[in-house]
């Protein structure tokens, strides 16, 4: 049998959908993949398929290579083996970029300049080369909540400036986060005990739509397969390593076909003592065998960090350790790891308790701003407990802070900022000068300054004296960008108006 | 000859003034001390004299040991050999509480209850016994400004919060800071250049005037003697060892007999390479041979703390290292070198373009907050460069800051601590509740946890269930203590307001 099928876009979704055995348990029994060709380029890839209920099966494929592909499928199951079809894969459109990748990996084959294969091993791409800067928030158990705080959560991500979201596949218990969900990932229930080998299909229906309406949205679903904020009647933290192989490789072969997919292996993986570093290793492997299209891989902590040297890894997704010194450390984090570092967890602006989660806007946007800065990628999250039902950083639903407009008013600034921008602590253009300013730095023809809680009066800041420059005075709080009038050389007195949060960035222009 | 004199209170200065040769160079040649002896204690010591120019000499002499105290002078001009007389010593009176001096010296024979004694290592103290913890202050050359400026200086300080000074000997040459004094320790002049071996008595009765005046007040003079802010006319960074050590000893017989002097033997000594750490060391012997009352000794860092275990060192005096974590740090400082921690520089209110002096007065307020509450010691500046032609930190003047009010206020809060109060996080009671609070405590019974940036709406402290307690909010910027109605055990409902810097008190009634 040979099916003809409607045109793919480039990284879009293809789904093969069968019909075959609903005896026994197809979630264990059955053995399903399918092998796709492309004639025109002559690439062949194998992909594993999965169950979803009542004899339905599903094999996901994202294709890269335009042109016609052909598959074939092969199970252990005569009715779903042999089945072959075809389709054409068209190239990508509008806001379609395909994968979040490494940028080496990108940029693999491509002759670099001296220095830039370093400078790229802190970022990321999209694989068609469109560079990609992580923005993220956090709504960790927003799938779990009812259908209309889920809408919710996407109308306000649609307004907000965030390209990448941590979130969670089962449900959150914690502080102001202790409902059980409408749903579970697996068939049975809180009083009889769930049956860790037979998934609940409705649960991973709504995911997946969830997880496409994010792509629709440009948002990278940063998916957070493990965490420890489990109730005894859930389970889902302390299954036992084969329970928990038996899921990842399942969610692997159900979602490695979205390209907006990102595996966080665990949310705070240090207080979930009963996996041993070498079962983290073991599952990223479940994992990385079912994902041909390898998508970024991480591992979150609470108070130690994982090494993220290790080669499972393609970059760090930390949690700040210090009260005080939080994203200041990606300077350090960048030269422990050679890795893109992401500072998922940077403290949240709010009102909470812990002081994880109670600081100002003023101070998320700060740490934004310092994080960027230095050549990392921050998180952000919010943990109002007066301002309505649901708490941003649990259940999704209304933004309340002040924060968000401002990191997507840094997103617009590092947006501008040429390719090749590093913090300058790690060029040769390092000075004593700059020991109170954090500074990204592109040669010596752009440059952004940012002085944080430090609130000057003036500065003078130093230019080349050869061209000239403009200099912009931006105001990071009131989101204001005011250029000085005129251009400059080897020196500019720049007015800063004794206000904490203050830039200044220079442009070269003749 | 022997001259009876009026009465001296104990631990105020008792001065021998003598007439002899001004033939040669007398500050050079002439070697004078006087051997005091107390008959009611058999107490004996010597110390040594100075010239003061047109054939006047001195000694000073700070009895401790109440009774009657004779002496007899020792010379090498016949003149001044041989000179005997006696003065009683009285009891001290009012706010005369001795030298400051390490806890550990002044309980020394004391017995203590075990742990005591880690705790008094980071501790100061008067000789009487009378806990001092300094809360400093910075007006580096307030003694070479003009007399009205040095006279606004000190009714500044007469309201001020301030025990302690940071003060240089010689004149500062620095941004907003450039103007030549109009006396120099030296006799000569910038134009003809000044003779390292005459000193200007002039220059030293305004200095031996101003060091009473302070100790008038119940401020320690931390003098600062050498520093790196200099100017080629001046010279006084560069002069050589032979010269410095001339000058060290010529100091420290002047102004040892002061109870409110303190060695601090320099500002910056890294930005100093002139000088090697050998000759920190025998600098330091030189200062200790003529102090015979052992005042605090220390030094101070631009960018590389120097090794405050070495032993002629008495307490840290610390400048900041790190831009965000500053007085953080002081846990890591106690750890590291078991003495006094004073954080010297924390970084000051006001705003000038560097980031040392650019900090709001809440960041500067926090400083001390956190600092103290470590276990350490906090010193203010302030560095307006608009609000009138002094600079506090350098020439003294007025205060403009609203810092010094909430320090003022937390030395209050910290004078009504038990005696026995320590980091919590040295105690058995450290607790993962507190991995985002500071927090001092006296066992269980007395507690002060302060919030810093961090802005709760509210939080639910954990108090023991034996006992009832009072809880006090704090609101370290207001300067406000609001005590909640009635006592509390097992938990306390606190409400913060969602505001920064809030501190909490509690305190065992029952």
């Amino acid at each position: 049998m040979t099916v003809a099928q409607p045109a793919t876009e480039q990284y879009k979704v293809f789904e093969i959908n069968l019909t075959g055995t609903s005896q026994g348990n197809p979630y264990e029994d059955v053995v399903l993949s399918a092998s796709f060709f492309n004639a025109l380029t002559g690439e062949k890839m194998t992909v594993n398929g999965f169950y979803r209920g009542q004899g339905r099966y599903s094999i996901r494929f994202m294709p890269a290579a335009i042109g016609e592909w052909s598959y074939v499928t092969h199970a252990n199951d005569s009715t779903l083996d042999g089945v072959s079809g075809s389709f054409v894969c068209v190239l990508a459109r509008g806001n379609n970029h395909g994968r979040v990748m490494l940028a080496t990996d990108v940029q693999r084959g491509t002759v670099l300049v001296t220095g830039e294969e370093e400078n790229l091993s802190y970022r990321f791409s999209y694989e068609d080369g469109t560079p990609y800067q992580p923005y993220g928030t956090t709504c960790y158990a927003w799938t779990n909540q009812s259908e209309d705080v889920q809408e919710e959560t996407l109308k306000t991500l649609a307004q907000a400036p965030f390209n990448k979201i941590r979130m969670c596949v089962f449900p959150k218990f914690y502080d102001f986060n202790t409902a059980d969900p409408e749903m579970f990932a697996y068939e049975g229930s809180m009083e009889q005990g769930f049956d860790h080998r037979r998934f609940h299909e409705p649960f991973f229906e709504n995911l997946d739509h969830r997880i496409a309406q994010l792509d629709a949205l440009g948002i990278e679903a940063d998916i957070i397969l493990l965490h420890p904020y489990d109730k005894p009647e859930w389970g889902f933290s302390d299954m036992g390593a084969d329970d928990d192989m038996f899921y990842l490789s399942y969610i692997a072969r159900r979602y490695a076909a979205y390209k907006n997919v990102w595996w966080s292996f665990a949310n705070e993986y240090d207080l979930m003592p009963q996996k041993s570093k070498e079962d983290w290793r073991r599952y990223a492997r479940v994992v990385m065998a079912n994902d041909p299209y390898n998508h970024l891989r991480s591992i979150h902590n609470c108070r130690i960090l994982f090494d993220y040297n290790e080669s499972w890894i393609t970059h760090c997704s930390i949690q700040r350790i210090d009260v005080t010194r939080t994203t200041e450390c990606v300077s350090d984090w960048r030269k422990q790891f050679h890795k893109p570092v992401i500072v998922d967890e940077p403290g949240y602006e709010g009102d909470i308790y812990w002081g994880w989660g109670n600081l100002t806007a003023q101070e998320e946007t700060r740490r934004f701003w310092e994080g960027v800065l230095r050549g990392g990628y921050v998180t952000h999250g919010e943990v109002y407990i007066d301002k309505g039902e649901q708490l941003w950083w649990a259940h999704g639903g209304k933004l309340h802070g002040e924060s968000p407009s401002r990191i997507g008013f840094l997103r617009s600034i590092m947006a501008e900022a040429p390719a090749d921008v590093v913090p300058i602590r790690e060029t040769p253009y390092a000075s004593e000068d700059y020991w109170d300013v954090t500074v990204m730095t592109s040669g010596e023809d752009w440059r952004l300054f940012y002085f944080g809680f430090n609130a000057s009066l003036y500065r003078d800041m130093v230019l080349p004296e050869n061209g000239e420059y403009t200099v912009d005075v931006i105001d990071t709080w009131n989101m204001t960008i005011d250029r000085l009038p005129g251009t400059y050389h080897g020196k500019a007195h720049v007015d800063l108006g004794r206000k904490q949060y203050m830039a200044v960035r220079i442009c070269k222009v003749a």
